[in-house]
């Protein structure tokens, strides 16, 4: 596998990521990772594209493994004059550093350069062994219906725990989007297409609904193999559940791939990882031309992230 | 005097302006104070305004008195990162508390809402015992024009430190700009109109040259004082002399006082405080139709300040 694509949500696309680079360390694997950007809000004058930076914090080695994400040895100070003013959501803190990226690209952005240029120049800072493309350079932000009103993604998910119940996602600006450079190209001309255990409905969901992305996996000759965001009918880490139930999906792993269906039956999958004690959802998911593979999905320490990279790798080369 | 008017610049109004309020403390009077904002600019994508913010920290009692500028505990977080990417001007530090400010206008801004509007919210979050306006809400931006160039002042100020030297001044947008809501009012309104010690071609020739504010000052009832930044023949802070040098005026308080003009013959001023040692011009002023007094000028400590500004009121007083 010399040319491997990545689609990526936020924290969970990171670690999987930057396993997937260190397993493939001096293999000459080059690795372009597509990021959901629908998470993306204008807060404070400023453009905060969350999925972007964590992807980017972790492969640079500058994020808080700890607290799950931003920036370690972050401060708040800049924060804190904010909330003095009531400039800004109360209930979402920038750290200082975070801003330095913010103000850089809203700078770019609103000096005319397309999003994934300032993402090729930001992220240049660093030897991530990765590039990272957002999955367009229009503003997609998905919105979120409940019975207390539409929201921003970020309001419910973050403000609200993502406990208000969800009656659908409003995936705002995705029908017009058109995909970033290099991303359509990237998928047709990748050895394997790799979905992270990123979240399936607001994560992996918003690059999918870009017209030409999926149909770029539809057409792509690499494998397309997606990693069990679910486990044993349970979240890794975040609320998708709360997402998924919102769109009529079980929270299961076997679910979740019926959700992104086979590629031979109209669907974008051609393998799929689920986790051991999900074993028996194996043979199901055969009958409907997903090929799944039951490995340990838990990424909780860098050996067992690797190995995970190196299953997904592996199914992708058999198929 | 019930009802103050202050010319002002940057830190030597902010500290005129602070000394009057003082000396004026429990005597009901009301402080208006017309900001310079020719200095502003636009920096890594945020509108940044020297000299109402040097005002409004100093008057807040947040200012940093021995660097001179900023805001006292101040760091520098964000401004590294900025600089890790070359985003903004090398040259010029913007402090993590001061960026609150600066993020907090510039989304201000960007929503639509004018620069006095904008101060005025921003200013409500501290006592400052004065009301601060812009002299303008419409951008305007004073470039210097030197052997190598025209550039931002911001450039030759704080990059060159003022020793290229300056052919001339291009304050644009000055003509096109019109006083901020109140300036005018505040202006025929007032008991008296102070200039504070600020740069006379600079700071205080910006807001002279906004159309409506000069013809204010000809035709209020109030008298108009001046205090000289000039102490013999140097100046008491910054580098105006490389300023009044290039407009042809002498660094020199009487030679300040003639530029700005008596309003007697065409001119904005009726009287004008010089130090001590500049006594000797009192005279020479008068022949002018500007009523100089000499007085101790420095404001090296409160009780300094204080009298002073107790000088140019009473100045003022006997117009």
């Amino acid at each position: 596998m010399k040319d491997v694509v990545v689609l990526s949500g936020g924290v969970g696309g990171a670690r999987f990521t930057r396993a997937l680079r260190d397993a493939a360390a001096g293999q000459g694997m080059r690795i372009r990772v597509i990021v959901n950007t629908a998470d993306d809000m204008w807060m404070a004058g400023l453009r905060i594209c969350p999925d972007l930076d964590s992807v980017t914090y972790t492969l640079a080695g500058v994020n808080d493994e700890q607290r799950g994400w931003g920036r370690i040895g972050e401060t708040e100070r800049v924060s804190a004059e904010l909330h003095a003013w009531g400039i800004g959501w109360p209930w979402f803190t920038l750290g200082d550093l975070d801003l330095g990226m913010h103000i850089a690209r809203t700078s770019l952005l609103r000096d005319g350069v397309p999003l994934s240029e300032a993402v090729a120049r930001l992220t240049s800072r660093w030897d991530l062994g990765a590039e990272l493309m957002p999955m367009t350079d229009d503003e997609v932000e998905t919105h979120v219906v409940t019975g207390e009103g539409t929201m921003h993604f970020q309001e419910w998910w973050t403000r609200h725990r993502a406990k208000l119940p969800a009656l659908g996602f409003d995936i705002r600006g995705a029908a017009e989007a058109v995909p970033a450079p290099g991303v359509v190209e990237a998928v047709l001309e990748a050895d394997a297409v790799l979905f992270a255990p990123s979240n399936p409905v607001v994560s992996i969901g918003p690059i999918l609904s870009v017209p030409g992305i999926r149909e770029a996996l539809a057409s792509t000759s690499a494998p397309v193999v997606g990693v069990s965001p679910i486990i044993g009918g349970s979240v890794v880490r975040g609320m998708a559940d709360a997402c998924l139930t919102a769109v009529g999906t079980a929270t299961d792993a076997a679910a979740v791939a019926r959700r992104y269906g086979a590629r031979s039956d109209g669907g974008v999958l051609d393998g799929w990882l689920v986790d051991l004690v999900d074993a028996h959802e194996v043979g199901e998911l055969a009958t409907r031309g997903i090929t799944a593979r039951a490995v340990p999905l838990w990424m909780t320490e860098a050996e067992a992230a690797q190995r995970l990279a190196r299953d997904a790798l592996a199914l992708a080369g058999s198929l």
